[in-house]
Parts: structure tokens; sequence; C-alpha cells
């Protein structure tokens, strides 16, 4: 018998494919030098955070030996903080938003976990849109929900309504959307949105209770060519927007997030104050102190997103050249191309022959893909050129 | 219908007491200024941290603007983080621990929540000693699990070794206890614990399976009058040692607390590797950066423990003159009297008309008591005596 719970224990088990890739990964590294491998398989963003980080924790060390510097505060974060973020948001999204109106989270991962904990009952549904961040699962899971996808459009990787519609039941209690999406660079658009949110009024209408709408945004102000931004608050009054600061200032370490909740909403006053209950009582407490100084003093601050679309074209001419099928993202730092010869896990294992680090698709519930993360220097873009062809070669004439 | 999980909207209907007890505080304080309000409600350190932790924010911020400086690391923490706060475990606990022995968390109740979600499963039980933390009830339920508590000895507030055996059952997966105790300020020692071990040990042989012994311990330097700290991990292999800086350093806001193994783990590898998943999954993903680096310069450091001291002695002085019936605290920063008149709530309403905020015993699972938080100035404590007596006076008049 295990010492772990058996859910804990059945997730140990699973991953271990996954970790096999990653400790061969670790193994190319050591044997090769790190210098010699190109490594796309990490979101871990390598641009400098923006100056007025560190300028914000000189400040704050001038005031760290007063008293109470560190101390607690309501579990949503300090009200200062709220009302500079609500105020910065309510110019972005459209929408006249207050300190009421948003809670700070230990990142967007810590927002979704409250958020989830606060609306979901054992047994119920969480409807993502495949592929999918893997975390959604555990997410879900932790608050004893269910969590299923459906596909994207797979000419587009954006929203398939109809499919939706069709998946959507009387136990779905969350729709979970992602865009700019982690693994493929979609862009929902404002067409998509609307369409999302008629969906879910209607459903709430037909159930009798309200289908939440989640949107996750920690790559919102990573686009390009002119990929527009759409804000879900004002669009439907059951939509809560969760976010992060970890990729526009690269701080994912420190843990700072929001989730911020649509100024129509009824219940505003019972959604904010389970959410305050439940950053507290899933072990948070509370956002972290140093993590708030930073954000509200570099709400206009972001890092610069010009390195990354210089990137992004680096990455498609390469792609291009070594003959891979893909859609040219329109934001956040990811490409999905198609696994030359179909098997995403194989053709994974075929680029570490020569040296590059990807995640297969199966990782986010779309097999026969693989992402590449392209927050990386665009040297180590430019020198996988080679081994991409190469692995395609390799793949297609075994499975030709 | 409500818009929240039917256990959500439960806790936040329960809650409402203690919601208004809460703001009849503030109310207080609206009216009278906040410097006529004695509050001992709030275990809310007053001392300011140490100076080497603004020494080590101002350090961390020459290096913030570097790549990586806020980036993720292993969901445990930085390796040099955790060696450094192993070795100094080692010491402290006469244990030989290693980096890989313990996890860094977001606080002692992100650890206690990465550890409850690892070995629970659904139904099972957490088995704590009364009056306890009312977090753990919570935390317990965040993982489907049943929280229950055995009263402690009430003349010494320390563990009743033979009612925790018999309330010890198959379902028991986890004995969590807290030593120097919130809210009672009583100290386990040696023999308590040598007790509890040997309970265990011979329970988990009895059941074919191993009861976690889960050790809350942030007061653990705050101890007086001589009283020894004690270590479970050298003690039984099925126990772990949770903590955090939020008292000795004064940081609780910023989040950071450590799960500590025992070295005589047989599945220690197995136990971490679920912790490391755990603190990922429920959204911690890492504990803080800035918080790290804070810790691992301040390991050598602490606040003033001579001010606690005194205001012990304060606290303890107030409460003779006025009448009270107490033990003293032989560690932590809280008394736990007894409620003159029996009724706790009843009380701590006539202790507000005095101007004094104080918790009821009934929010720790022992009513008839009520606590009082001595993190405060010491002329808080002295200016409230009077109030002290009077209430007493009140109540016993109204029950007599």
């Amino acid at each position: 018998m295990s010492i772990l719970s058996d859910a804990v224990n059945s997730y140990l088990q699973n991953a271990s494919w996954i970790r096999r890739m990653f400790e061969a990964g670790g193994r190319l590294k050591a044997r090769f030098g790190e210098e010699n491998v190109c490594d796309f398989s990490l979101g871990n963003p390598d641009l400098p955070a923006p100056p007025a980080v560190a300028e914000a924790l000189r400040e704050f060390a001038e005031r760290a030996g007063e008293p109470f510097a560190f101390g607690y505060m309501p579990n949503g974060g300090f009200g200062w903080a709220r009302e500079k973020l609500a105020s910065r948001l309510s110019r972005e999204h459209g929408a006249p938003l207050t300190a009421e109106d948003v809670i700070l989270s230990c990142g967007a991962a810590g927002g979704l976990n409250a958020f989830l904990r606060a609306v979901l009952n054992p047994g119920e549904e969480v409807l993502g849109i495949a592929p999918y961040f893997v975390e959604y699962g555990f997410y879900t899971e932790n608050h004893g929900g269910r969590f299923r996808a459906v596909m994207s459009r797979k000419d587009t990787f954006r929203p398939d309504i109809r499919a939706l519609e069709n998946a959507l039941g009387p136990t779905t209690r969350v729709v979970l959307v992602n865009s700019p999406n982690n693994p493929t660079g979609a862009v929902y658009d404002n067409e998509d949105f609307r369409a999302l949110a008629k969906l879910l009024e209607d459903k709430s209408a037909e159930y009798g209770r309200p289908v939440w709408l989640a949107s996750d945004e920690p790559y919102r102000f990573l686009r390009y060519d002119g990929a527009a931004p759409v804000s879900v608050l004002p669009l439907y009054p059951y939509a809560v927007c969760i976010s992060s600061f970890s990729k526009n200032l690269s701080l994912p370490g420190e843990r700072i997030g929001y989730v911020a909740v649509s100024p129509a909403l009824k219940e505003k006053e019972e959604l904010m104050a389970a959410l305050n209950l439940t950053n507290r009582i899933l072990g948070f407490v509370n956002p972290p102190v140093v993590g708030q100084h930073l954000m509200a003093a570099s709400l206009e601050s972001q890092v610069d997103i010009a390195v990354y679309a210089t990137r992004r074209r680096a990455m498609a001419e390469v792609l291009s050249r070594a003959g891979y099928e893909f859609q040219m993202p329109a934001g956040a730092f990811y490409f999905f191309p198609k696994a030359p010869g179909g098997d995403d896990v194989a053709f994974v294992n075929a680029l570490q022959e020569e040296r590059i680090l990807a995640v297969p698709g199966s990782g986010f519930g779309c097999p026969g893909y693989f992402r590449l993360a392209f927050c990386v220097d665009e040297s180590v873009i430019r020198r996988s050129s080679a081994g991409f062809a190469k692995a395609r070669e390799r793949m297609e004439r075994l499975s030709a």
C-alpha cells in the first residue's frame, strides 16, 4: 500500500514518461554541455524584469525594518495594491473596476485554484478547449471536479463553438479558456468571445444556474501582427479574468497574479467574499508582500516584446525551411507544429537525438503535435535549424 | 441556488458570528480611535523583521535586473536555499537533513496543504488536539478529509494520550499537533512526544499502514522559562515537521515556510516527489523567490524574543490582578484564560464594551475560554487592566 493518497500516487505513476523525457534532456545537457542543447521545452521567460522592478525592491528595502512591513494584510492583498491594479485593469478591459472587484493571488495558478474552490462542487465539470495547459486537470481534481476538453478548430486552434455547445451539460460549472493560448499561440478574437458568451448565457438560462466563464490570460500583453485583445468582463456577467505578472514582468517565481470579476455580476459581493475565503483556506493566506510592491510599482512597465517578435520570426523561418507544418502564433511565446510522422512522443525523442528539447502534444491533450517555447536567445533558435531538418527527415523516412 | 460551491457557501454562512465580532471591533476602532482600543485578537507579529532581512533585500535588488532573477525554480525551492535550511535544521533537530529532505512552501499553511494533499484520501481523517487552530478543519476538508479533535488535558493543555488512543481508528491518516500551541501557549515535552510516537507506531502496526505525525511548529523559537524544544523527526519515521518564518522573522505576509521529513523514512523519495508535485498542482507552484532569499540570509537571525517575554509577564500580571484563571503559557504569544461566567462568546462581547478585542475559545473548538494574542505593545497590555477587571465583574454578576 502506498504511503500516499491514491490520486497523488497515480499522478506520480502516470507522469513517468514525462519524467523520463525530462531526465533524458538533463542527461543531454550533462553530456554535451548546456550550450550545445537547444532547449525549447520550458516556458520560463529569459528576459530580465523591467528596471521598475529592481527600483521598487530597493525602495521597499528602505522600509523593510519597520513593524508590519511584512505583516498580514487582507487575504486578497493590500487595499492600495488592489486599487492600483483595478485602475490599470479598468483602462485595459474597458470595464469600471474598483479595488473590491479584484483579489491578488499567488500567481494565476493560485487565482485559478481559489476560483475553482469557490464555485466547484465535487463531481462537477470544468470544460476546457484542447490543446490545453495540462495543469488545468490537476486544478480541477484538487477540488473534486472533473476536467474535460473539446478540441479547438484544428485550422486555427480557436474555439469550436458547436463542439462546446454539444459538450456542455447540466454538470458543467465552468468553461475555462486561455487566449493567447499555451501551447498553440492562438489568439481568440472578439467574435469567438461573443459567441462563447452567448452560448453560456443560453445554457445558464436553460439549466437555471450560471455557467462561469474563466479566462486565463497571462499572455494577454504578448500579441503579434496587430491581433487585438478582447475583454471578457464586459461581455458576460459570470466572467472572471485570471492572470499574472509572470510573463509581462518576467516574475514567474515570485507568484503574483489576480482574479478580476465582471462589474456586471449581481452576486459580486458573494463571489469576492468566497475568493477571499478560499485564498486563505487553501493555504495561500495572501499574495506575497514583496510581490505586491513589485507589481504595484511596475503596472506601466513590461518586458521588451520586440525581442519576442524577432524570435518568433526566426523560429518561423527555421521551421519553414526545415519543412514543418505549423500555424503562425498570433500571441504568447509558443509554436505548436505538426509532428512529422504523426507520433509526437516518438518525434520528440528523435529531436532529442539532435539535442533539441520540445514537449509532445500529448502533454496538452493533443497528440500529433509538439510545443516549442521560444523564450530563448535567438542564437539558440538559429542553431537548431539543421537538427530540425534532420529529425523531420528521419521520422518521415521511418513512417513512409 | 448559490453561485458558490455548497461547501464554501456553508463556510461563509457559518462564519457570520466571527465576522460580526470582527466588524464590531472595526466599529470600535472607528468610533474611539485605534489607539483607544486594546486589540488582542490578531496573531500578526508587531516586532520588525531583523536587520538581516532588509540587508538581503538590498543585496537581491542589485541582481534583480538579471535574466531569471525571478524565474521558475524546482517546485520545492532553490537547491541552495534548501541546502542552507537543511543544514540549519540538522543542528536544530539533531537529525541529519539534506536538501533532499526539505521542501520550501508558501508558509506553514502552504506546507500543510501540500502535505495533506499528498497523503489524504477523501473520507480519511485528520486527528488534532483541542483547542486547535481553526484553519486545520478547512485544510483537511480542502482535500476531502474529515477533521476531528480530542481535548487536551485541561490542567496543562498538553496531549491526553489515552484520549488520542481511543479516538484513533483505521481511517485516521494523520495526527496533527502544534507545539508551542496556538491558542494555549502550551509546550509539549519530550515525554508527550515519545508517548505520541509510541502510540502511532503501535497503531500503524495494528492497521498495517502508517499513521503520519504532522508537527506544526511556527512558534518553536518562542519558549519561556527554559522550556526545551522537542524534535519529532528523530522520534518517528513517519513524522514531518512543518513550519514557517512568519513569527521568528516577522514575515507572515511574505509566505515562506517548509516541510521537513524524517531522515528515517524508508519511502522518503516517494514522499518528496509527492510534495514537489502537490506544491505545484495546488497552485503554489513554488515558494516566492524573494522570500527564499530573505529566509536563506536570515537563518541565524530572529526577532528580539526578550520583548515577548516582557509582555508575557505584563499580561500575566494584568490577568492575575483582574482575577482571571489561566495557565502561564510556556511558549508562543497567546494566553488562553477561562471566560468568566463560562459563556466565551458573551464574555468576549462584554470585553468589547471595555474596548478590548479577544477571540472566543469556541473559535478553537474549546468553548468556555478566550484567546489573547500579546504581540502588541506593552503599553496596550497595561492599559487594558481596568477593562479586564470590569468585564470579569460584570459577567460574574450576570451569571451569579
